[in-house]
């Protein structure tokens, strides 16, 4: 099972798009509207105000935009909120589904994301074929790290929690996950330290392609 | 009532001890360990992990060493938890306060910190005699902006939640008290954009100093 963004999805190739907007000014806008959009889902799950993905995605974007004085006019905002539903899979997502998809092993997707960003992200990457469980916190109305996130991913698969591996980017959403009770793998793309939230990840590894040395045979 | 960290103390107040520790590095040393204390403050209380702030504190420091590439002895890990405990106060505290005191409003703490950091952080600053009722998140075991926070706060006073005006620099604790139902006022320091949280601080000012023009009495 597969965390969406930042872990299958580069959630900054959103940089072009926002680079051609403001020369000078992508970088620094895709940080930080990707750190306020995590922020939200935190503050926003403990404040008991659920919003959806795309809103609070949209809210990041505004923020970001104000913090940055970069004028985000209605044909901006929409354009770079279509670009969220296109972001691009790392370059070694494709070959690593397929062959975990050829071992016969189940491949799902839990996701912060609301179904209607998901299912045109997999769509856009042609990734339809591999991965068709997608699972979003938006049945549980809170946002991860929350065990009711995890617990639902283990109704939704009808598989005990031990079988089933969880694959993150985001340190802390492995550490979530592990806290529940995952076998899980954090992707450490960046070299960062290991979070210190109480739960480690089971394996810190550099990228997908690492995971299938891992992980010859269905976990069960 | 107020928000300790960042609205009475400056927890950029360490920075000078980090850069006599590893120069040139203390500003960006004491963003991103109060960045990583917040985060987890949130990933925490959503995993159902608490732990006191002050070991939440020493967990982002030892996460920013690392991240930054710091070396952390033991002899200089306590010296940086110990600078936690002598905050600076912000230069228009102790005058806005006595203000208040003056005026015979009822003033408080409501704060994430544990009561072991805030009563000498408090008796460090000289402020004992203005601020006697000190409000800890850890009587919850969660933390801000969690309802239960808030409510802790109404059950200590003994007083309705309307009757309670709650200062905060920190947007997302405004936009929390808010949506539980304080008259909120937002300390904006930096100029900062409101967060977008679907609650919205009542009152935006740049300093405590500002204050006293807004509550010219109880607020029953």
């Amino acid at each position: 099972m597969f965390d969406a963004y930042g872990t299958l999805f580069d959630v900054h190739s959103v940089i072009a798009l926002c680079e051609q907007l403001w020369p000078g000014k992508g970088a620094a806008l895709s940080q930080l509207w990707r750190a306020k959009q995590l922020e939200y889902t935190w503050q926003r799950s403990l404040m008991r105000r659920y919003e959806d993905f795309a809103r609070v995605t949209e809210a990041g974007l505004l923020y970001a935009c104000l913090a940055l004085r970069l004028p985000l006019d209605e044909e901006r905002r929409r354009s770079l909120m279509s670009a969220y539903l296109r972001l691009s899979p790392f370059p070694e997502v494709r070959e690593v589904l397929a062959t975990f998809k050829a071992s016969k092993l189940k491949l799902a997707i839990l996701s912060n994301g609301s179904p209607a960003m998901l299912r045109p992200l997999v769509a856009a990457a042609g990734l339809g074929g591999l991965i068709r469980t997608i699972i979003s916190v938006d049945a549980r109305k809170i946002y991860k790290p929350a065990p009711a996130v995890y617990r639902l991913a283990v109704e939704r698969l009808r598989a005990p929690k031990t079988s089933i591996g969880f694959v993150s980017s985001n340190c802390w959403d492995a550490c979530g996950a592990k806290s529940f009770g995952f076998r899980t793998f954090w992707i450490n793309r960046t070299g960062a330290p290991v979070d210190e939230l109480g739960a480690t990840p089971d394996h810190v590894i550099g990228s997908l392609a690492e995971l299938p040395a891992l992980i010859r045979r269905p976990l069960s």
